[in-house]
């Protein structure tokens, strides 16, 4: 590569994409353990103190069984109930890359957040192809290949399709909750 | 995590293992085109100017059907002819890490690299099991399932198994041979 080249590269951030979701586990508040646990690492471990050099990419892709996870407690008697969940998803989908969002700027790194809707693994390799970041991170449970059977993994498909490197930071064992295919 | 902690991690180099091999492509000189290519991206997109934060542990695993490709050309008489050849392969695998190791003292990136034998994919993860990277990177030809059935990838094997994260980086389409399988 010519030296110019190297140069004009180095100048453009790194453009990290991170695929955060929510807690499934009820009343625990806002981002799941293995989004944060691989926020976390990509700042100790990549971006370290090189903040300038960086930019974070947060997608929150929506899904209705994880976002309407207690529906079981809703009755719905008018068009305006569902307004009101609607309303009540998106809130908590902005909620989560609020706290992305605050935690970068405490960090001092510059950053993007949005949400999408659809099928997790498909959407984000969607928005890897529109967006071509430099890399992508998502979290992973680390569950086993039993587990993994009835929960899907995003991030092995992630893996696979995405048409970016990806980095899959699973869960430290001893961040796991007692169901470990809660998150 | 405490403050006092996140400094101490924040003070030791984020270690990343890089994974290297030899040209596939006879007379071709020293590294494969994957290898060098999951170098220079590392280089580029993770360490940056940042050079004192990271710290680049190359491992080349030399294994029979690559190290000794041009076998056929050779006649063995005597036990000596055997130490020869070990000799030779050693020496190929040492120009290898002289490579990566001069252009990590140019760019000023401080570095180890040491040479194992055996299966790549065994010997990596047990590599990473034993020297605990933070990362480890491993460049793939990109090939399709079809060619992957005859040529196994490394790659794929260290992202499941290797007890650290992994990043895999692709060849890029125009710096592959003539022959995909080549590298």
């Amino acid at each position: 590569m010519a030296e110019a080249e190297a140069t004009r590269i180095m100048a453009e951030a790194t453009r990290i994409m991170v695929g955060v979701n929510q807690s499934t586990i009820k009343g625990y508040p806002h981002a799941s353990i293995s989004s944060r646990g691989a926020f976390e690492w990509t700042l100790q471990k990549i971006v370290r103190s090189n903040t300038s050099g960086f930019k974070l990419l947060f997608l929150h892709v929506q899904v209705p069984d994880e976002d309407g996870f207690d529906d079981m407690d809703s009755i719905f008697a008018s068009p305006d109930d569902f307004k009101r969940m609607e309303r009540r998803d998106k809130a908590r989908g902005l909620h989560l890359l609020e706290y992305f969002v605050n935690r970068c700027h405490e960090v001092g790194i510059s950053c993007e957040a949005w949400i999408r809707k659809g099928d997790p693994k498909e959407v984000i390799c969607h928005e890897v192809k529109r967006v071509q970041p430099d890399l992508l991170v998502v979290g992973s449970r680390g569950l086993g290949p039993f587990q993994r059977v009835f929960v899907g993994t995003v991030s092995e498909f992630c893996a696979k399709h995405a048409e970016c490197p990806v980095i899959t930071i699973k869960r430290r064992a001893d961040e796991a909750p007692q169901d470990p295919v809660d998150d």
